[in-house]
């Protein structure tokens, strides 16, 4: 450019960094452009010298990533068979109790997971009413707690699984493991909210006694149903396969209906539990959530990998893990969730961010793809052109493409998967969860959906602990 | 601005209208922007003259469209029953036959049409063998012709009604009229391509005989089923109702299999037909298009109303209807469809534009809902953006955005609807239809899926029937 131009040509201000001056600019109607430049991971020094080790050790941490990403494409969990939690799932105790997030006592639960405790302890028969129930959830040693997680099980909000529950059963066909997830009970007052009243155990003893057995007939009949297949064409009609399961759902009753009709349970039951599955577009849920849990498995323990393995939250703590640290959590307060309320609600009656269902968004749906899934902007209080946002955004903090998550608005390109702590820590950007909001009192249920964002806590932890554990 | 800045500044060039000039600058690297300017109705003074008489009735052109815009907006068909053509079919004779698009005779059919005649023929037992049907259908006056349209019915493809097929009723609730459609038969060796072998028949038999009337008694039990509310879901669920209907099959598939298992009718057949419509994902097709042909019905012989009621195609001719003009047909030799061919097939193999079910693109679905459904960009050749913009242009042409259909990738903006011969020769864009392509051959089926539009000269010869119809 001739200097000369410099005194002729307008000239434009591009401010980096502090907002001070852009505003200041702004003021006096100067054009400018505002560049949100950040130092990385927020100048914190500490952190930087773990990025620099791990920056060191990149052709490790390149070979563990490649390897976690690469079993996380060729995962095909399939639904095989559905059994009693007592009877399938592994470390399954006697008087234990699952539930969402990384491991907490009865002191620290929060309302709607102390309500499923009391539900399970009530279903059980440990318990006559709820005041025994809450006496005995409360003692030393009656109980005990376990997260599902650790037991290759996921579940939506307080995520309470109690021996005599049904589960679906689903295995990787490629690499072996398995993962359950309890039935969706449905909307309204149910067990995963915190409810316990009658209607709600009622309900999870008719489950147990009719619909159990008669999907797991129908399911044994299938031969097995591909999973991933039917999410990834849950992306291209709308479902984001968190808080968006309709088609999934009718995808699945499409498959089971005939299936049913080929068992020999009566037609009144078959169309009892049609109804029932019919009724609540959520049923897919709880089988998009254990698919996502036996594609992550695959990565666990893989070494230097820097891919997140597990996202989740018990109402009181959010919790991660990672590839390359294996079965150690990285935790911190959990974040309150921001969205539209249901009308009648305020902020105060809010519980914090719950349930294992983001392992949804760390399989690389949910809140990644929720640009298939525009309809849900709009119900977590956002546009269409949001979601189309926040699903470009999460490639800049993942290892790449999903090969058979594909988002069409995005020409067919492949969910953003692989969450790199790395990469979140470098560049200060947070996995967007988009999650239903619990009420913070026992039984109340949802209150309203909306955006949520992990504490950056767990991920400098998880940080930290890569770098000290490069081999 | 400064003229001094006219010697220190790059000139850019915008070029309006003839493109020769944009080209040659191009050439010579200039920095030039086209404007596809094009003079109104081409430049047709006839065609000027009409659009000028319409203009100075402009009051009552208007009132008449709101009219027929509202009636079709207001307009709530449900499915409320089956009956077989010969019993519901207003004006149905014994030995006549419906066929997809404007009246045609034997003599000028194009190939899937003769076929899918001699299969009716067969299928009714008036012949016994395809030489003896083919005589029949070439006979003067042993066979009666006659358009689906003005029997109230549409038909997909070649849209072969007999006496003996069962249809849906589709009841407008909102201002009683009534539409009609065979059931979707599925994909390969069909009728409505053509096909006539035993297979075909055989199966046209047991739709006939164990479909029809189980889904009759579902229907029945049903009370009656939402029909535009269950496409308005489908538009938010990767479905535009014309080339893509695997969600509304689903939805359809949830809502009948309870049903049916509350008739009397026998468990295996129940089994059956379920298996049927699971196999088959264009199944709610023969609903969506007698859904639009309900709406559009309302708004026949709304004086002066300048929107169209009937876009369709018979294979040989394109025809087209409307409101203003009544019953009366303005047809053009039809288009071949651009798009992909399934492997294999070349553009020698293809027919020209055939079937009714550009009654969805007449009624703001199909491909001026594209955006909903960007996979069907895919399927006919193009990306998702292009579906977008396909959507957006057709607001350019219609009276306004429909109060029950939205695009979420529009922000949920109802679609374009309402097409107004008026806007569509002023601004010379015909209406976008996505459609399959039949081989033009007898039987062998669809060969691949595309775009196509409507020939100008339907337009042209609608616009000029309104100009002189005024009053």
């Amino acid at each position: 450019m001739a200097v000369s131009e410099l005194f002729v040509k307008k000239l434009g201000v591009i401010n980096v960094g502090v907002p001070l001056f852009y505003n200041d600019l702004l003021k006096q109607g100067v054009e400018v452009v505002n560049l949100e430049w950040k130092p990385p991971a927020g100048g914190n020094l500490q952190l930087i010298a773990a990025l620099d080790q791990l920056d060191k050790a990149q052709d490790k941490v390149a070979e563990g990533n490649a390897e976690a990403f690469k079993r996380m494409n060729e995962a095909q969990p399939y639904l095989e068979g559905m059994g009693q939690a007592k009877e399938v799932i592994p470390g399954m105790g006697e008087r234990m109790l699952l539930h969402a997030g990384p491991a907490l006592g009865w002191a620290r639960m929060s309302g709607p997971v102390r309500g499923a405790v009391l539900g399970a302890i009530l279903y059980e028969g440990w318990a006559d009413t709820p005041e025994e129930a809450e006496k005995m959830a409360a003692s030393e040693g009656l109980i005990t707690y376990s997260p599902c997680h650790e037991h290759d099980t996921v579940g939506p909000m307080a995520g309470l699984v109690s021996p005599s529950m049904p589960v679906f059963i689903i295995k990787n066909r490629t690499h072996g493991n398995v993962a359950y997830a309890t039935m969706n009970e449905g909307l309204g007052k149910v067990l995963r909210f915190g409810a316990y009243s009658p209607e709600v155990l009622s309900r999870l003893k008719w489950m147990e006694q009719e619909l159990y057995p008669t999907l797991k007939k129908g399911i044994e009949l299938s031969g097995g149903i591909d999973l991933k297949s039917i999410i990834a064409q849950m992306l291209h009609m709308g479902d984001e396969a968190h808080n968006r399961n309709k088609s999934g759902t009718s995808m699945f009753f499409r498959i089971m209906a005939p299936l049913l009709l080929k068992t020999e349970v009566k037609r009144d039951v078959v169309r009892r539990c049609l109804e029932f599955i019919d009724s609540n577009d959520h049923f897919f849920l709880n089988l998009s959530m254990p698919t996502c849990k036996a594609v992550l498995d695959t990565a666990v323990g893989i070494p230097n990998s820097t891919l997140v393995t597990t996202m989740t939250r018990n109402g009181t703590d959010f919790g991660i893990r990672v590839a390359g640290t294996g079965r150690q959590w990285f935790t911190a307060p959990a974040n309150y969730v921001e969205g539209l309320l249901f009308p009648g609600f305020t902020a105060n009656d809010c519980n914090p961010d719950l349930g294992d269902s983001a392992i949804t968004e760390t399989s690389g749906i949910g809140g990644f793809a929720m640009a298939a899934a525009p309809a849900i902007a709009q119900f977590v209080g956002g546009s269409a052109a949001d979601a189309l946002q926040f699903s470009k955004q999460m490639y800049l903090i993942t290892q790449g493409a999903n090969s058979m998550y594909t988002i069409p608005a995005l020409d067919f390109k492949g969910t953003a998967t692989g969450i790199d702590v790395r990469k979140v820590i470098d560049l200060g950007i947070l996995p967007i969860i988009n999650t239903g909001i619990a009420h913070k009192e026992a039984g109340v249920g949802q209150v309203g959906a909306g955006l949520v964002r992990p504490p950056m806590e767990c991920f400098e932890k998880a940080l930290l602990a890569l770098a000290s554990n490069i081999h």
